[in-house]
């Protein structure tokens, strides 16, 4: 008799599911984990990947990408590109295609905890934070503030017990770091105190890449261990769509490539004010622009990892806002990501969005909605996946914990349905139809798969409204913030630790105090 | 010129986009219309369909269904089906291919008036209501109170004037109606009071679908009408799960074949209760269950209009509640939809349901996945995918309007990226870049695409943090609430004249007072 039979015939049912969904079990038979495969939603046809590819290709050819500093323009003239009567950078179709060839692929993206580490290619999907909102979302109260320094170490701390949002990139600007300098060395150390999953950052000058990769040596305990399993990479913005180059952030990508920290080639065009209204009109511009960014970094550093970022935005046309919660957004996210696989690229992308203000029915839907069918494209890195609002200007913690429920809802989505001659089921079903209870509530198959095939939440809730009533009515927001409240008053990973931190700060001017890091945070006193 | 390029040069480009927006155009170039083209997402491959296909048609050689009624025996053992050992009757592989080779296809689902007509086959999509809810959510007070008969025709009313809920099957009982008669007369009826779009309901007796079938012919004008358009459906459960037939629906199903109203052959288990733990296992029974339905209505009325209806639930195991927001439940959802895409069938099954008791963020996220991720296998009837929640328990008219909103944000979707010559937008790209005003804001393209395009929320809020602060933080349940009130307070469709109304109630008793169906209803007074 297995010890399922058994547990469940020594106890009563209920009690015995119970008792079975609380015993830890590993994690390699968990019901979702991080990197399951999907790909089986396809937007694209072949024959239309293979339009926007050539599309594409035309662009970079015939229109180029402007205002290119002059590394770049050396090392990719050197290559084969030139520049045209306009001044703008044209890159040749076969460029595109060598480099294409050659390019880094099927690499690890490191966690400081290799626990956390992930293999962002095929159809292996992550989920993930990303974003540079100005503002916390206080929900309780239903206001916004000032984004900070400290929140950034928090939601570093919150996503590090969250099991569906598998990589932490800084989702908000901290508004109190007065110089690009003390912005961007905090940024990266605020997050990489909060957690040991895989962060990703973003710098405004090359000089803070180098500063940031000196931290980053101390923290791997050398620069040959730090380029062994780099954990932190960079989110670049290296254009402005369209089809421009940003200056200090291709000094940036450089300086990164140079430093092995990998690189997200973002593009964050809107569709509708800065690429074409017309959807497939604005893949096809962030795709010609990724891959601008690919020959680029490929030609400073050939072999650099960088993740493929087509991010392209929607805008509501009637007042020219972004909107991130839209249907279309789903569209172009998908769109992107399916151009990934086409190149067998790692590629990342943006869903999970929402245009409300607050955690509230809309943002579910919008939420819902983008990263559900974006999720089911296979892409590697669904970025902007938790706790955003506002279209990107508002993010919360309690929404945080919330989306984590709906990425794990997803994330079995991602995993699909297995069909072998177990799952079929055939004797299972004619055992208890004809021999057995006429149900399967307490059949072997039942409690096996109980949770090898089922997700639960954490914080919705699935009481029936007579059990919710008995409960007093729990409010979905307030259970969050009862969880983030507890996370943060009482978890204090020791991931930069002490004598660490001190040399770190003896060099460098970090702004997070130490207090805040340790228990005892005078925030919870 | 243009009258776009007019308008715009004439106005601001702000101004002449709101005036662009707010001008009504034809519903054959709205963004999105009832029946849009799905079917990108395949979870199941081909070889998963043919061993789901096989292993059902075993079950129902090998195990079939208990508890047939007399005249299904008949109809059955008539066509080659055997009643085995154990009382079971069971359907050989060869009947079921015979029914699949000759059962009606490509059928219209008529709406009393044609504009609502539905072509439910191939990839087409639509949704619409469902459900037998207990209690109406009222948000506002965060109470469920008992669903009564005047909430179906208030429903209905709503319904009428969502775009994107394509049709009105009846989301609650109404607990005032004392008798089974009195219940299905008058479900039929409040729901025909409110909507002209295409009515789903449910009966008990076939005395009951023997009356709402002369109620009917007088709607339409006489039995030879009816029969021509039929535009109420039956919502049929056949089946109790496992592999059982329920004795009063299957008289009702005869009743309604031969009445010439469709039926929807619904198979509703939950998985790990009624039908095995084990996802393709449950969509094996789903399968197995409805098809044994299409072959019995078929026996009776050959050619029969049916919706294929493998509509399989999903318990939480830890309690064997249903839940029906769960991620499971999309996948379940998902591939009962590709098996009547692999028969050719008309196919509904339910996703949009939530486990939520209140419209807040995670109703919306459970219903945006589910939802969201079903609709894009081009699943023809999207049962359940407005208004729900606590797993069916609940049925909200706040929800319904804010739902309304999330799917057309998922019809949008459905409808997919139009990869041309127009839309990949070379020149579009290359002008605004070389020569043009380095945006598309203005762009003749992307007005024209404004409306054509793009899909807008009704009641969702795309205000930036600063307007919606300054509007006063508009909650979205109360605007729902509110537009609630304006509908149900001025909305008075003669769907049902008055002359026609006295001669129905002269012979039938009908609940539904007189006074609501008109401007002067008593409860807005």
């Amino acid at each position: 008799m297995s010890a399922v039979e058994d547990l469940s015939r020594r106890r009563g049912g209920r009690e015995a599911r119970r008792a079975l969904r609380s015993r830890p079990i590993p994690m390699a038979e968990a019901a979702v984990r991080p990197g399951m495969l999907g790909g089986q939603y396809k937007p694209l046809t072949d024959a239309d990947m293979q339009r926007i590819h050539k599309t594409a290709l035309k662009l970079l050819e015939t229109v180029g990408l402007a205002q290119a500093i002059p590394s770049c323009v050396e090392a990719m003239t050197a290559r084969g590109c030139w520049m045209n009567a306009q001044g703008r950078l044209c890159i040749p179709a076969s460029l595109v295609e060598d480099t294409l060839a050659s390019c880094a692929r099927n690499f690890v993206l490191h966690a400081r905890d290799p626990k956390h580490d992930m293999e962002p290619s095929g159809n292996r999907v992550y989920f993930g934070t990303a974003g540079a909102a100005v503002h916390i979302v206080e929900p309780e109260t239903k206001t916004y503030r000032e984004s900070l320094l400290v929140d950034l170490y928090d939601a570093g701390r919150i996503v590090d017990n969250c099991e569906h949002i598998h990589f932490y990139q800084r989702p908000v600007t901290a508004r109190d770091m007065i110089t690009g300098h003390d912005l961007d060395i905090n940024t990266m150390y605020a997050c990489l105190a909060g957690t040991e999953k895989h962060v990703g950052t973003s710098m405004v000058d090359p000089a803070h890449v180098d500063e940031c990769l000196q931290i980053l040596h101390v923290l791997a305990g050398g620069e040959d261990k730090w380029r062994e399993r780099p954990f932190v990479s960079q989110s670049n913005c290296f254009v402005v769509p369209p089809m421009k180059f940003a200056e200090d952030a291709c000094r940036c990508l450089e300086a990164a490539a140079r430093g092995g920290m990998p690189v997200l080639l973002l593009s964050a065009a809107q569709a509708g004010a800065t690429s074409p209204a017309a959807l497939a009109g604005t893949v096809v511009q962030a795709v010609a622009e990724c891959l601008a960014g690919l020959v680029y970094i490929n030609c400073v550093v050939p072999g650099a990892i960088a993740i493929w970022g087509p991010w392209p935005f929607v805008s509501d046309l009637r007042t020219g806002a972004m909107s991130g919660g839209s249907g279309e957004q789903a569209l172009i996210t998908s769109g992107c990501a399916q151009m990934g696989h086409f190149y067998n690229l790692t590629v990342g992308s943006a869903a999970g969005m929402c245009d409300s203000k607050l955690p509230d029915m809309q943002a579910g839907y919008e939420k819902g909605v983008t990263a559900g069918i974006s999720a089911m494209t296979g892409i590697n890195m669904l970025y902007e996946s938790a706790g955003m609002h506002a279209s990107l200007l508002g993010f919360c913690l309690e929404s945080l914990l919330i989306d984590n429920d709906m990425l794990g809802s997803i994330n079995r989505n991602v995993r699909g349905i297995e069909v072998n001659e177990d799952t079929l089921s055939l004797e299972v079903i004619a055992n208890v139809c004809i021999e057995g209870p006429g149900h399967y509530l307490g059949n072997e198959q039942t409690l096996a798969l109980m949770q090898k095939d089922y997700v639960y939440p954490q914080i919705s809730n699935r009481m029936s409204p007579k059990e919710w009533n008995e409960a007093g009515k729990p409010d979905i927001v307030e259970r969050a913030a009862a969880r983030k409240r507890e996370i943060l008053s009482t978890y204090y990973p020791e991931y930069i630790p002490r004598h660490i931190d001190e040399m770190i700060r003896a060099k460098h001017d970090i702004k997070l105090p130490r207090s805040v890091m340790e228990p005892g945070d005078p925030r919870w006193a």
